[in-house]
């Protein structure tokens, strides 16, 4: 909406704004720069100019954009000396750090998506941008469209967090969801979500859960002042998910979910995880389907908060990525640029093992006298206590068999995974023994 | 948690903070400042100091705050000329407006949760704070510990807001929910919630829609850049909402929320409305129970995004107090203050006829034959065009009469109403024509 308006004379020089990567996401952020009009300039200040834009092939035709915008030359690009605004689209670590950090020697503020990146190297990119005294802002790299990095570090900055839970991951949601209404199971469904373009191509950073670490360590990071990489998160991904723990979290009024957990212990260490979790239906992450993500703060004086959008896409990314750069484009207007993230707290990360959480058990056992007391007691002798026990008969009159499933109450992992090693060797357990954690109550 | 930690030497001189009011948020705002202990100092990286609180009675015990700290002299407080910040936690307009404007001219930035001061007095307010080079920060004003200011005035701001529609006062919310549960009437209702001390003794302000016109306010004028008051908002309340709605809403398969809505219309026009509304019970916005806030926002380029929240209560209002604490004692430890609300856009405010919905219109009608085709003509002559069209007898056979409920396709209001005017004269309906619109779809 371009409204006549008076403010700012039109002779400011321009900032002057640099893009890496013109794909999905690069290509509305383009759209958005060279067609934003008057608003732009009135919510930053002064006018912005698109100087130009690395890709790899520089000469591939996009639509709606000045083809002498484009180089291969990214480096050079970052380093003419003039740019206050550098836009990473790229992705990716190896390639993109040098750059990244050329700009900000050269003096460039950056705006990024690159989640990868910054679970990687975040420390070395904002020292590098206090020491140049520029801003980096990366509001895209976590839940796309979704103001969360924000929230966290300025509005909640004065609270304690006490937990970050997350649906960060739109390709796996939309997998889990599928599977939850057709009752598929997860190589079928994952193949049709590539047919439709849902997922892609190679799978692996959504379906092992490496898209959601990544994202995790930020949260985590933002949350606790404290670094986390994508290394020191615990990571399982939905691959071995299937369709009868999707029936059996649907017993229990559960949905399952792929969820990233940051959350404070009590002895000071962070714990930090990503794997599929029963989610109760009356929670409200439970309800969030398809594309969407949404994540979930509890704080000790705010209590609980949710926050609710499209997790990925080239238009709503580009929505996290502009306000970014209006952010930093005033910054610079005013010659000033945000404080860095402030890690100061140094919090040892616990081990998996550490974590308490409920967990639901399920295993085929052979239907005879003395099976569930034996499974009930082996719980017991590694100290998990237990909420309900179902056993429920097999269909075959053959060869007698019976689902036992059971879930804790709130219960140390290191003694349930004891127990359930213990529970795989007994001769009354057919097949394997089936573990979910259990999140949200 | 406070950590070690070896960053910001303890001989820095400590930023001064004075607070109005040390009631409900007030005291929770007291304790968390002078609790915080390293952590706020690491955060903000300067030491915060507690200078004055002015209060009505300086006499009266507050557990835990020293008793020295308390001053009735509150222009006294915010003239000292040391201060760094005022937090402004007193509420209303007139008292207030000089103390707010006096910090402000000392040169203290200034961080307040007074919706009502804020949607009578943005302009003059932000005006001064950008002459004198201080901050003025307002999470808390809208929506309580939810994170919603910051996400339109930054994370927003490269994109274009059509919609914004919350549940944004939570005693009415409340007090519809248990309508719904129970349902008993209107006034039945809050003399409970008044038991319970979930409404005030002077419940105007919330049942009237008051406090959620502020907040509508502010809303817009953050979301569409321009300047909206509480007195250009359209407001209805809830206090003639019956048993009979909440069932009718219900056989629709929707619940009534008192809604504020900020919406962007295509001839540039801003509306800006807070009203009962019927909303599917498959949006986002109808399960937000209880107590709790929500925000809905629909972008250009984002979609749709939903903040979920406690919308009031002292420790989560404090909350966000305390966010936006942190924020302009960082600004301060930098000798920077952000660049004020910028209003550039100077939109039409829509009337009500101008606004487009849906309706669902219900009446007590003889049950003789015409009448329905009389209803559906009536409409038909208003240019309005009907989605559904009920009837449902009566009990009595002595008075045969049957009730009619019709819900529209988009429709103007002003066709609506001048239809439902003219449907009130015609002899065929008994009593009163029920009027309700139905939002988010
Ligand atoms: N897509 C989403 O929904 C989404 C959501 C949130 C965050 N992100 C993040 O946003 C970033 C970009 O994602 P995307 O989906 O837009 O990626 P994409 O579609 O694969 O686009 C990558 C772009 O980078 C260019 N490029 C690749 N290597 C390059 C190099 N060495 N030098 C210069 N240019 C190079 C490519 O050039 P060519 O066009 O010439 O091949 C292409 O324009 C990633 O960090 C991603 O994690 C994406
Ligand atoms: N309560 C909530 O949940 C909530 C949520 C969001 C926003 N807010 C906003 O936060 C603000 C404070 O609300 P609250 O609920 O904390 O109010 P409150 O409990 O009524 O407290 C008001 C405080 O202001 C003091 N005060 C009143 N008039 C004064 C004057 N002329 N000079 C100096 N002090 C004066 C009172 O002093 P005494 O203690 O001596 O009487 C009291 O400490 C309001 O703007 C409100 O809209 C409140």
């Amino acid at each position: 909406m371009n409204q006549t308006s008076t403010s700012s004379p039109p002779e400011l020089a321009p900032l002057k704004v640099a893009m890496l990567g013109c794909g999905t996401v690069g290509t509305q952020v383009a759209r958005l720069i060279t067609q934003s009009g008057d608003d732009l300039r009135e919510r930053i200040g002064r006018p912005i100019e698109l100087v130009g834009i690395a890709v790899r092939d520089a000469i591939k035709q996009r639509d709606g954009i000045d083809p002498q915008l484009f180089t291969t030359d990214a480096l050079g690009l970052v380093t003419r000396g003039d740019l206050d605004v550098v836009v990473e689209l790229i992705g990716g670590i190896e390639e993109v750090r040098p750059l990244v950090l050329a700009a900000i020697e050269s003096g460039a503020s950056v705006v990024t998506a690159n989640k990868a990146l910054l679970a990687a190297d975040a420390d070395t990119l904002s020292q590098a941008a206090d020491k140049a005294g520029v801003d980096l802002y990366y509001e895209a790299a976590v839940a796309g469209a979704i103001p969360i990095v924000r929230p966290l570090r300025e509005s909640l900055v004065g609270d304690e967090i006490i937990t970050v839970m997350g649906i960060v991951n739109g390709t796996t949601n939309y997998i889990l969801d599928k599977m939850c209404t057709t009752g598929a199971d997860f190589d079928e469904t994952l193949a049709e979500a590539q047919a439709l373009g849902y997922a892609e191509a190679d799978p692996t950073a959504d379906v092992e859960g490496y898209d959601a670490a990544a994202k995790a360590a930020i949260l985590a990071s933002l949350a606790f002042h404290t670094r986390v990489r994508a290394a020191d998160v615990y990571r399982e991904g939905i691959t071995r998910i299937a369709a009868q723990d999707i029936r059996q979290a649907r017993v229990n009024g559960c949905v399952v979910k792929l969820l990233a957990i940051a959350s404070s212990l009590p002895d000071g260490k962070v714990s930090v995880r990503v794997h599929p979790a029963m989610v109760p239906n009356s929670h409200p992450l439970a309800s969030v389907s398809g594309a969407y993500n949404a994540v979930f703060v509890e704080s000790r004086e705010a209590g609980r908060l949710m926050f609710l959008g499209p997790g990925a896409g080239g238009a709503p990314t580009a929505s996290a990525v502009m306000g970014d750069l209006v952010t930093v484009g005033r910054n610079r207007v005013r010659g000033v640029a945000a404080r860095g993230h402030n890690v100061y707290a140094h919090r040892p990360i616990a081990s998996m093992g550490d974590v308490h959480t409920r967990y639901a058990v399920s295993a085929e056992v052979a239907d005879e006298p003395g099976v569930l007391a034996a499974v009930a007691s082996c719980f017991a002798e590694h100290g998990v206590s237990l909420q309900t026990v179902d056993q429920e008969l097999g269909a075959s009159t053959d060869h007698p068999t019976a689902t036992i499933q059971v879930t804790t109450h709130q219960a140390n992992e290191a003694d349930v995974q004891a127990c359930v090693d213990e529970l795989g060797l007994r001769s009354f357990i057919h097949g394997q023994v089936r573990v979910l954690r259990v999140e949200g109550n």
